[in-house]
């Protein structure tokens, strides 16, 4: 299941991106909603994919294609595939212009995960 | 290596946590960085753990014992297995006070998890 598809609570208010669950720590978070959310922080959860993803976030114009990124000591192959599993989760989108494919960072989804973490309300 | 001794940084500037990096859209990661951070996404890249660790962060008081979480539908063990799991990303700590263990969120490794997904500046 592709969970930019699984997802559809971003825009659902009309007021920009939403995230798909409410924080982490204002409830308890329901099977479903698990299943949704755990794909996206599995995928940031490998160092090389982590640095990947950092450098296509942080690239000039918010988008970055296998050509620029040769800087994380593994392959172009093993990039690409990389890259592939982000956009998987959903947290790239891609692009295919002439020879290259070019990734860009998701905002809304970094946005909904970020919010997910929001740290329980001080009692 | 343990996450929590990975973060030291959380306190640096004596103004309370800060995250163990820059936002991921702000600069690449370096290698370094990607080793620390990665762990602790991986560690909620799990349906059942993100349950379990959402359980323990919405809880009364924000702290739960194995005995407070029953409805995950996994058994007991297995809910041990996964908040040990948890612990040694750095994501909650423990205390044990009489027969059971009590799990608490980490308030600033959350916080600093969020901060690393802050969003690309918009440009």
């Amino acid at each position: 299941m592709s969970i930019a598809k699984a997802l559809p609570l971003l825009e659902a208010d009309g007021h920009g991106p939403a995230p798909c669950c409410a924080p982490l720590a204002e409830r308890p978070m329901t099977a479903e909603e698990a299943e949704t959310a755990a794909p996206m922080f599995k995928a940031l959860g490998d160092p090389v994919r982590l640095r990947l993803f950092s450098a296509v976030a942080s690239h000039a114009g918010g988008e970055a294609c296998v050509c620029d990124i040769s800087d994380v000591g593994v392959s172009q192959p093993t990039v690409s595939h990389h890259l592939k599993k982000l956009k998987e989760a959903g947290l790239l989108t891609s692009e295919r212009r002439g020879t290259w494919v070019y990734y860009r960072v998701e905002p809304s989804v970094l946005a909904a995960m970020g919010r997910l973490l929001a740290p329980p309300p001080t009692t």
